[in-house]
């Protein structure tokens, strides 16, 4: 649920999107990312929720391993049906995480 | 839905929480603070979404922006409320948006 990060400085994928109508094999090829996702280098974790707004934020140790991440075939593949079939419209942001804090009850 | 946000950089605070069961004026008090937060020098944006998981990730200029909004009396006693009735758990992380980009169909 909420990724156990190490402490910063490490970086943030802020994916934010809108869906178009329909499941169009999105839902298989976005587990199947997060699965991949989660075996490369320097992956350090991933939080997800979406109503009519999808945000998935994924956390990395550095600028390199995203860079890696983004040159994978298979994500490539999927990032390019997602632009074609998947989304109305999406934005990334890469941000550096300089200081976090949290709470368990 | 999508923030429209300048260009990089500036600032992004990640929120991610779990709800405790029940509202317990969660609601009300939820978008009251949304509507504050729009109000405060240096906001530029919101994004929110949650399933079992809640992320909710507001845009700022710079971390004094940041500090400011904490500072806020109306928002410390949100907060406050927080830990003791709405949320089971919860991360902060304060983060610069260092590049973006997007796609609209």
């Amino acid at each position: 649920m909420i990724a156990h990060t190490p402490n910063p400085p490490y970086y943030a994928v802020i994916f934010t999107s809108v869906r178009t109508e329909g499941d169009h094999g999105y839902a298989e090829v976005s587990d199947q990312m997060d699965q991949l996702a989660a075996q490369q280098p320097g992956y350090l974790g991933v939080e997800t929720a979406r109503n009519e707004l999808g945000i998935n934020v994924s956390y990395w140790k550095d600028l390199e391993s995203i860079k890696k991440w983004k040159e994978n075939i298979d994500h490539t593949h999927a990032r390019n049906r997602g632009r074609s079939e998947w989304y109305e419209s999406f934005k990334v942001r890469i941000a550096k995480v300089e200081r976090d804090y949290g709470f368990n009850r």
